[in-house]
């Protein structure tokens, strides 16, 4: 890492958490010497990106980083070349493609969210070959970059690009850093004298143990939560957890696993929700908008407060950890999404996994986790398959894989169903399916 | 073998089923030479089993073996002693326990099927603590003795004896025996023509190739399906598999596979059929009382006709190859639950599975099979997971592994719907379950 | 299998062992109808070929089958074309080549036979391109013929077809079928009443079990060889087992494990027999002349009896029971050299092992094994290991694999040897090393 | 962890090793606050070890330490009670022993050393059930306490005792540590700017990847070595490593593979050596005599530089960065020997290997490794084999297991030797192994 500084290149420039990353850069300007930061994005989101641009130019510059360049592209190259990180947050499609997912789900009496059920499954069909692109793009031009990457589905994304391209990944996400946050939160612990342990798929993951200063303290953790403590994330629908089923399971859910554990609820939910306010993406929106109002005053110079209510919490704290893990060559220990290669038992070596890794300039090696208990290792291999048969689809515009896909998948299951989602989500989605127009 | 004929102890030997077995054993009398048929039964079956013995006491009369001993027993240890095998084929609770399943699924909007979602969950509380007692009691008294089981679910009673006795037990379903008649019908070939490479779990198996004289016919048979032909037995509503399903799996699934492919549709029928003429067993309540009444008949000497609408169809077909298969050392090629050792990668070696074997004097070897495809192994995972909880719950009476085997079961699946149910199956079937009342 | 009768083509047609295999298709000709033997070698071999094709049409018109058509053929195309079974019998190099091999090892103080060792690691060089190429021509011309190899080392040969061409293979091999007919001998059994439950390599298989009739008397066979039963093969040193080692090991070794468990004594043993009588390449040279001087007899018209020394005892009876059960879709068990897919466990799926199987008109179907004791696995992986390396140096011409080849191998082992004896397997070689002169 | 400071026993006190230990406790104290040292012997040692609590004494007094205790025990309870950390260096009749098996060794003509061969196999029967012993008592006493083994063999003994007791306990070595010392000064860069990553047995394990400040510097190192650069322990021969097994391997072996690689030429310089100088014990009694000579001065009051030619230099830095990242809970990256759960791909979880992990208040937990190259992992398997047979022979007095694990260990193999050898091994060493006179 010959030249003086970094060069950050950043795929979804435009979207509204940049500037939450620019602050946590900001944060840590000390061991991550900034040289540039490359913005890409799409013409058609030409507008948001110049707005983050000129934003971010002004929080740099407030706090005496003139000297780090600032560049908007809407082409890959310029921007990968020398770069030693490439960091991955579009969303292809925007998020009218997102809107129309959750529209399809209700359709069906379905979940349609944007990471589990039908949502997801098309958010990946749209995604992956948009990012298999880039990631060739920086196998060819910057081969030791890693891409770091935040685009749901995440697991999905990041094992499609790991499998079928050279390029290096990591996928990052932020539930498990929310998790430790409000676990060491109900335990009126310091955050640092609480370790979790973690495995499973990117939201999809358990917390196995919880250790405080080396003791183990997971079962109090399991009776407060049983007792009523609300463990959750501003995304996600605030149910309780029944405390039969933790006992059960003897671990913490994240608040994805709502959609599985608690699915009926969950539709009923979502359901009055899109009645009541939009969907998901809908609501979105409309912060977005407000979001973008206050990015483009130019007396604004550092991150907005209301950013924090579109729900990327810790964002930059996750990102910046593992630029630093890995640029500094730490040797850290951090929840990252990597290659399997035996961590958790039973599941393929390059099935993608969210789990505790040892982190340094060589990448991200998980600690080996054994086997998953029974009933946790059958909804994995569900989910597991259910992802690796979508990026088969998505990546050979394989419809039998998408179909069994969407049969495997525990929010859709019935193959008639399954069927007929699949025809309305390539027709829908036909612009961005050039894969399946072959 | 020393013994002059060999003797066959019947558990349930009051089913209605037992003068199919009888004419099976009349028919192969030259292979398999009987000195004694010993029924079992409760006392509270004692009128039927009386029946059911002065039946086959005719049967066997009118065919000349006068020599041949029928015995009638209400307790183990004297049927079970001398005998080479033990055949159990009861049914804890009789009808009325099963149709009090069938109405707690409905109840709760799921289907409550004897072997499959709730109904085979409850079923197999009921039945493997009395099936572990009476391998107890084999192992003790007769420790040569094969059991062959057909009570259902038989892969979770075959299973639980198998790991938790020392006595040798093998489980058998007439399902591959009616799909291996079905296809040959479809495609107009003599059966012994016919080979099916099988693999998976009872009531959850798929034949994977067809073979007709050593050529590979598997697509032919999948087109037919695809094209409209059914194939289905008369306990199973005969819905057309979607052919896209067909074509994308590349395989032939069993009938009870629609309980898993095509559970909206399935729900539906078997909510209508509810209705208008009353549950599966609220039907087989009628059919067993007409079959009975025939039964009685002190001039009926041979097997009635309408047995065949009762739905067991190739039963005593399945069960005499087996004995012939084992007791004269043959060699045989027969689709039979046993243990996996791994013949199907990815499940433990001791998870009991349906798939052609080897069976000789020294029991059933497995074919290996290599993996299942993709979305077959993940089905069979979260089966056969649901299938191990199940049995953990009913050997030691744990609640937590109860919930998580119905958590499990994708034909549950949602945790408080798990928990409801769970607490009512524990309720309803008190009488049944010491296990969980210690 | 449209035409009338099966051509059968025959790489190393000269052999002196065919002979045998005539004789054992004149005794099944009711269930192997012929239509016609090509006999194929290299211009090289032209005079024992013809003389072998000359008595071959002997003992044809001497049965009545004056119809059959014999054939010479010193390329590969005519002989494969219309094939059903291939069957491979031949040597590079002949008998020089071996028996440069066998005084290369003792050179080093090694053992050098022919499949063990370093001279089965030369010949594996040599054999290897010649079998490929052969396989290759069988896929584009006869792609539903099956190869039958006898080529030694025959598990190494029919691995690298097997991994490296799309034909359809099985190796074979007359061990366990001789040790079938010896151990049946030794209990005074009749051979169809005794099972043996094979599991290993080619020329490292134990019997780990022996039915009669049903019943286990491994017990009995080990305490009869413990108390001086010898067990043995013409051409292996007829060394007792030490009691110890067969307590020990609770199985019954094949006789070519004498060259790893006993390894001491048959380097002492080959040492001596090399001074007194040359070694066995050499000691079977004179054998071979003798029976080609036997074959060239216008007069004869059957197998001489002196051919039974040469060594291949039953080699006949396991090619032809092996041709029927394909050709007549048999469903017979049969020990035969296929690969693993799952039947040992901790082998890989595509290792080629030796092992009870099910063979019908589809090919060979292992029967699951399970895990070999811990000794046995931990030798069968190294010599597993061995084989897979050098065929990585066969097929690649890779020095680094055949170095690690022969580090791996016990009969080498020490790294400083296993360069010097890499370096003069090449030279020695030269001319049939293609593949390391690229 | 709530008394003020921490108190470890030391099993084997009365070792020559015992002042490294001590000055490292020196030069950590501020991180590991030390309150007693409990030094534990057998009455025989009884001269030594009050020789090594005079010298510890006197040590502490040197450095300002008075208010730690030193205490000497004859028994295990008093020293265990209160221990946080119970270290266990002792060896099982003493260097006599070790002679004898040396000497035993040599009369077959075979290596003899402590850790491999037959001295390692007669030192593990010797050892594990004293150590089994000690470890329940930590687990009934001391049940938080860690056990750190450096007792040779120390892969087997750890084992034995992970697998056959609840005790916490990690194997620690020094051979990691000197090759990162090596290594890194080979390379001329400063250690802690270099990364091994190393995964294999106990006196088994590889480099397979040299990082400099996360640069991949592997081939590098490879070729230095290649080009004659020496990289040895004093206690083990110093041969260079032939260059084409260097580069076939591509990684780099430890010092004492060359008993395995270069097994002929090792055998040779023990045996020279033992003509010259004799064997390594017995010219090791001689420098013991010379070191206590030194111990015993009253004026000494720190390590002495002869120490160092022992050859167990760096034993108390790894002895203390395991105790310092254990007790201040650090997530610090080390070599040690730890129970594999799926870190090696192919060997058992319970298998103890040595490798990086990740170790903290809770306990090392390995970084995935996935498969080991080929011939690394026959190599691995058959060391593995040897090990797991020994603990099986070791724990239950059970002679088939220990036949069996010489016969798989390399160095010796030969059946008849194997046979012979175990004979003598039991007769010799008859005070010692309760275990086989039962």
């Amino acid at each position: 890492m010959e030249q003086q500084g970094i060069k950050i290149a950043v795929f979804g420039g435009g979207s509204s958490y940049t500037p939450e990353l620019i602050e946590g850069l900001l944060a840590r300007r000390a061991s991550i010497p900034l040289r540039e930061l490359a913005l890409v994005d799409i013409e058609a989101g030409r507008d948001k990106v110049e707005t983050i641009a000129a934003l971010t130019r002004r929080m740099l510059d407030q706090n005496g980083l003139q000297a780090v360049k600032v560049s908007v592209h809407y082409a890959p190259d310029e921007a990968i070349r020398g770069a030693q990180f490439v960091l991955t947050q579009l969303r292809v499609g925007r998020l009218a493609a997102r809107a129309a997912d959750e529209r399809l789900g209700l359709k069906y009496g379905l979940i349609g969210q944007e990471t589990t059920g039908v949502g997801g499954f098309a958010k990946a069909l749209r995604t992956i070959p948009v990012l298999l692109d880039i990631a060739r793009r920086v196998d060819a031009l910057a081969p030791d970059a890693w891409i770091i990457n935040f685009t749901n589905p995440a697991a999905i994304v990041t094992e499609a690009v790991q499998r079928h391209t050279r390029a290096k990944i990591i996928g990052l996400c932020n539930v498990p850093v929310a998790m430790h946050h409000m676990i060491a939160g109900m335990m009126e612990e310091p955050e640092e004298d609480v370790r979790l342990r973690f495995a499973g798929l990117n939201h999809m993951v358990w917390v196995h143990e919880v250790y405080v200063r080396g003791e183990n303290r997971t079962q109090q953790v399991l009776e407060m939560l049983c007792n009523g403590a609300v463990m959750t994330m501003n995304n996600i629908q605030e149910m309780p957890w029944p405390a039969p089923l933790l006992r059960a399971l003897g671990a913490i859910p994240c608040p994805y696993h709502r959609y599985f554990y608690l699915s009926r609820e969950m539709l009923r939910e979502e359901q009055e929700a899109a009645r009541a306010q939009g969907t998901r993406a809908e609501q979105v929106m409309k912060v977005e908008e407000e979001l973008f109002a206050l990015y483009r005053d130019p007396a604004l110079n550092h991150k907005p407060e209301q950013l924090s209510f579109r729900g990327g919490a810790f964002y930059s704290k996750v990102a910046l950890e593992l630029i630093d893990a890995i640029y500094n060559d730490r040797g850290a220990e951090l929840v990252v999404n990597t290659a399997n290669r035996g961590a958790i038992q039973g599941l393929p070596d390059d099935a993608v996994i969210e789990t505790n890794c040892l982190v340094n300039g060589a990448g991200a090696h998980p600690l080996t986790f054994g086997a998953l208990p029974a009933s946790m290792h059958a909804l994995t291999t569900q989910i597991k398959t259910y992802e690796r048969l979508t990026i088969q689809a998505a990546v050979e515009g394989d419809t039998d894989a998408g179909l069994l896909a969407l049969v495997t998948n525990p929010l859709v299951g019935d193959a008639s169903v399954a069927s007929a989602l699949l025809d309305e989500v390539l027709t829908l989605n036909r612009d961005y399916l050039p894969q399946f127009n072959r």
